[in-house]
């Protein structure tokens, strides 16, 4: 089975996911620069953490599906488990932005990372587990940035409840290792040329 | 006629409906674990419904076009047809979640659901009765789960006059049931590896 | 030049444009059959008539670039401007609605229904004018459809001003005159086999 | 590695954008003209104007990739840049038609163009570095309207400072010079027609 119509229909929802984050910033009364950065600052900046982390998602993903596994019905819904928890980024941005980073929406902002993180592995997992999924497993090696981040979002959550901004600091710190970029897979490509399907 | 762009803008669709869903879950005002679950609680509930629902189509559809049918005209506005009871889902379950389960919300949104099981059944009889669509015959069988699901958004529309919450049930039921994968047609692929287009 | 990203880019457009109007219905704040009726029934009857026109377009456009038309700057802005206005039907739908069909707002939609079908014909005519789009001129024969539609249109702006429910009349024919296929293209694709490109 | 996913992911993005900024349109309560253009037409003006822009990226986009560059992390890290700047238009176009073209605004608008022209010279950069790119480089040829648009975005944010509509004269200037379609590429590729991958 091929993979093209799930990629497709990924690239969809996290396009549509990156985008409507900002149909929730809400736009100034005012003229002035000091309205904007009151009424839309703190929006904006949590709106590019979250930018930032679909991007990382949706680089991943493709990196992920670019060994052409096999689609059977465990990997279109270890994927659409992904998507739902990288669904609710828009709104779990909004509720820590309206709230000025409070405790709680903090520890469910990152909740909802680390579920999405703890999602991914299992997409890994399972398509490691498919016939020809071995190509996968040898190319994310040790995966140090895949097996780091889940425990950084936790570090994060539990960082929250002394000081809530703290906790934003293990959460940028995920965004900050992924956006040097993974040349995992492109390498083995790169090496293994005959392999590609 | 190729099918590639009908389910180029079939995933379109389904991707916004999917996405969209989050627009219409309220942020809370408050900053406590209470204010989220009081205000967006069963929105999260109903939203992962749905979620659910659009998923199973999207995999239904995915796998129904994976046979290469004949695509004109007729199979086109079948298609659309699907799409626009799925594309009310977003407003049904906002009613819904907005009037915690009340009974003529429940009705309308049990009624939603079964129509588009009726398009779908629709759809997939358009499809089989063109040339070539004896192969999806015969890899869909007795299509029991797709027979058994309107039978059961029915019943859930009647038991809703009993207790509104009552008609979830079987609504919860159908979910459930679909999500066990349908591997009817990737069995039928595999059975018949000479008969892909 | 490919066509294939501009059709996925339209299809993209179409997809959102299709969707979102489901957004601008106003959720009932009753839990009667009355309250849904009066908050959001006008809503879902031009809903159901504004799907109906982007589902043609989206019919139309996919069969236009069946035959594989030359794509080039001309054609890319040509069917730009056709998304544009299109674009426009979930504004003025909302008003259309939101107003309970008054006269300035059933003009305005008369309109801008109009202008969609004019930058119809544009990109029609520009295709045709294209090294190979005389394959496109035999296909669309007389075009009786194409010709008939933006005069119904500027018939119901015209009869908005006696009455403006009237005014919808001829707006609802044009959807009943397309929604019977238009087998033109599939008929010469079928009739002139070889000349698929 | 293809960048056909790359594109994919673009033109959902790019779809989106274009067609969300109408959902920020305030629907008129009025019925008459004066109210439609008291409510509206400003926000009409800024949403024509920035969907002529998204046009124009697409277009170009459109056009970069034709020549099939490689693509890389560092290529799909300098697209996701741009894609942000783009995301950011719906935003900073409600905020422009909201205040009715006050000072901060519209030097905040012409900030948004001008950070995603630099960003699409980035990208435009980062490619023809890659190996092959010098294909690109060649088609490009001077690039006068790519090396003039960040020069008139800066323009306008000057002159926004005498008067703000002044400002919107060479933003303005940049779309009508943009819309005299890019005949560079395709030009290229016709006098190369051995060279398309």
């Amino acid at each position: 089975m091929r993979s093209n119509r799930l990629e497709a229909f990924s690239d969809g929802v996290l396009a549509i996911i990156i985008t409507v984050m900002v149909l929730g910033l809400a736009v100034p009364d005012g003229v002035t620069l000091e309205s904007l950065v009151k009424t839309s600052g703190l929006g904006l900046l949590t709106y590019l953490l979250s930018f930032i982390y679909i991007g990382i998602y949706w680089s991943n993903h493709h990196h992920l599906f670019q060994l052409r596994p096999m689609v059977d019905g465990g990997v279109l819904w270890a994927n659409l488990h992904l998507l739902f928890w990288l669904s609710l980024y828009p709104f779990t941005t909004a509720w820590l932005a309206k709230t000025e980073v409070a405790l709680v929406p903090t520890v469910v902002y990152g909740a909802n990372l680390l579920c999405a993180a703890i999602a991914y592995m299992i997409l890994q997992t399972v398509i490691v587990k498919r016939p020809g999924g071995g190509r996968l497993r040898d190319a994310l090696g040790h995966d140090v940035k895949g097996r780091l981040s889940p425990v950084l979002y936790a570090l994060g959550i539990g960082l929250a409840f002394v000081v809530p901004w703290l906790g934003l600091v293990p959460f940028v710190a995920v965004a900050v290792i992924w956006l040097v970029p993974d040349r995992r897979i492109e390498r083995y490509i790169r090496s293994h040329p005959d392999d590609e399907a």
